[in-house]
């Protein structure tokens, strides 16, 4: 696969794992790391054989968050500049917040992303993960939110995902305080989903990885991530019931639900044919671009 | 009371007990069902005799889902034609997603809802009992989010209702695998409240039922249902502010919260007049329909 | 400090106590307490010593609710008068939901608020407390939100809150009964966070407190508050992004960055200079106010 200078990636029983490998830095995340991680998703949501997508980390850490050696220039950006009508322009993404630009880009995947979180994540390595679907931490894990404790703010809006993981309260207490804390505090508050000891890790998120690449119709689960995340948002079921209409109007006349109508009621494994690449529905995407995006 | 084809509906303690009754089907979702149950609300929001819906399934089953028997006709909806204005005609409810046009009823209803849920509940049976209020299952209750193992989608406006109930997390989990799973997992999860054995079941049921029928006023009840629900979807508290502050205007000057006070401080039950058919406040509704709608 | 009628208002060790006090009432909530709140807020907002609020209540309860001394009159609001347009004119803040205009002015608040919920809490004495960023009880508070109960409807902005707190199936049963309950249930539900034996509530609410005083900076903290729950009604991530770019962009530059990043690399308690009355960024606040508000 492509050779990245951050990131190793490689992809087996349709399962793409992205690891992030600056060993030596305990993974500190830069700008090239940020764009690479971008390349990483734009790969795995145009190879039809990615039915899902692993992160996780190389050596002891996940992410110890920006790399401070410039002292703070790991935040990067300097402010937006004004354009000719005045106003800030935000148009260089390398003004734009660096994190922001990666959470993003994973929220609009069309693969299920799994986190397998096999030490310290903090700051951006806590926050990356927030907008992946399912969170797996090592027993040797460890969050923090340390915005506060360096200056900063919340990033990688972190603000937006991280009180509908985990409830306004503890999102506030964890970010008021910086607090590190471990594996144990973040399954009980529903932060991840189960703790593993470290070899068990990246199995157990291969097999629920596995579970969806063996069962299911790649179209439908990359619908099913599109309106899942985009409905967080919306105002009421009415937006729900537009899309899922338009949604169940195109799917019943495919060939994946004559297949899997047909399969259930032979009883055995289904065979879908519908890609991702090719097959998506008309009416995807049924948002419209907003501003910076 | 009416005469349904799918349903059994029985009124008793100031209690609607709607059944799904195609018990040798597995109470299979049809036409006709997606039609009972909407005129099945009618009635309950029209009599002031009812206080509060619970809706359980005939049989070993709550609801297998769609009803296969036509191949993959169960999930019907042609798509919508083109209009004279060239956009799409979803005017016909036939060709809105049923499921959606279920549980947008119920999302409307002026008295709560209680999912009794008795056994296997997949598909439209699961999804269904998401815009009710309160969820109890008997020990042999299983549900499955199994759209994307028929190449489907979520539909029923599930991608609205069910991250707001167990977390975007574990929402997706769910309907990416289309994994059948137990009534314990649906209680860790805050999918349902609390599981029964099945002859204790619907009585649990009713004891929720009747602590409402014999200490609120049915109008607060039906004011804060709608205000509970629609506030989910709110950009901000000053939306419920608005709302909440004609709330007390309006009531405040009752019958009904004189009675309340006096009742309270006489320490006796109280006897409540007002009625959700003739003495909804003049702001009610206080929103505006959607397209569709 | 000031002198109140309704409150004790002390602060030590950067943290200002906010007591209720009218223990003869059971602390129960008028019209001058719905001032003297407001009031206090924004005494700990203009006091850059003030790292924290925590409120409580003198005696044995926390909050008994509206006064109904006047049966009834401690609703309050008669209802918005028309003006000149024909429209209702809710200029006067004596006729908006008292609870309400308290709430809002918790929510915007700079600082982070803890609830000491030291007995029962019930009606506006609950509903105040959902306002607040983190909530602890002693094993002898009790909650109740009664409305429902009394005729009248859930106020102080709860039907936004509530739900976003415990989930929209618990906010209703609670809601649709009007039950009062203790701190276990409490607890269990996520409405608290942690239950104490009496004497030992204000001690853990100072230790939270403290923490946050003694390694966070005031900006990131004040700032922190403002992005994770005016984000809770945001429609997508980039909405987070929008602000939290312009956070990055703002605060690299500041003192407080450099020192938080120096502290840390030379491990180091850090001496943030940035102040609150101060030193705000420019962009802040980057909502705009809504009708009424």
């Amino acid at each position: 696969m492509t050779d990245f200078e951050t990131l190793a990636v490689d992809a087996a029983d349709r399962i793409m794992t992205v690891t992030l490998s600056r060993p030596e830095k305990l993974n500190a995340f830069n700008a090239t790391m940020r764009d690479e991680l971008i390349a990483a998703f734009d790969m795995s949501d145009a190879d039809d054989e990615v039915r899902a997508v692993i992160v996780t980390g190389a050596g002891r850490a996940f992410c110890a968050g920006a790399d401070l050696s410039g002292n703070g220039r790991g935040f990067a950006n300097p402010g937006a500049p004004l354009g000719p009508d005045g106003k800030e322009d935000w148009s260089d993404p390398s003004i734009r917040d660096g994190g922001g630009l990666v959470t993003l880009r994973i929220f609009r995947s069309l693969k299920p992303v799994i986190a397998a979180c096999n030490g310290p994540a903090v700051g951006i390595g806590a926050t990356m993960q927030l907008a992946m679907d399912i969170r797996l931490a090592s027993d040797t894990a460890r969050y923090g939110f340390v915005f506060a404790r360096r200056g900063i703010v919340p990033e990688a809006c972190s603000s937006w995902f991280l009180p509908r993981i985990v409830g306004i309260s503890r999102a506030l207490e964890w970010c008021y305080s910086g607090r590190v804390f471990g594996a144990e505090e973040a399954r009980e508050s529903g932060l991840v989903r189960s703790v593993h000891q470290g070899e068990g890790l990246l199995p157990a998120a291969r097999a629920i990885a596995a579970e969806i690449a063996e069962n299911t119709a790649p179209v439908s689960v990359a619908l099913t991530r599109q309106m899942m995340w985009r409905m967080m948002g919306a105002a009421s079921p009415m937006e729900a019931h537009r899309v899922d209409s338009r949604g169940v109007a195109a799917r019943v006349a495919s060939a994946d639900v004559r297949e899997g109508v047909a399969s259930f009621l032979e009883k055995r494994p289904a065979a879908f044919s519908d890609r991702v690449s090719t097959d998506m529905p008309g009416y995807f995407p049924w948002w419209t671009d907003e501003p910076w995006q």
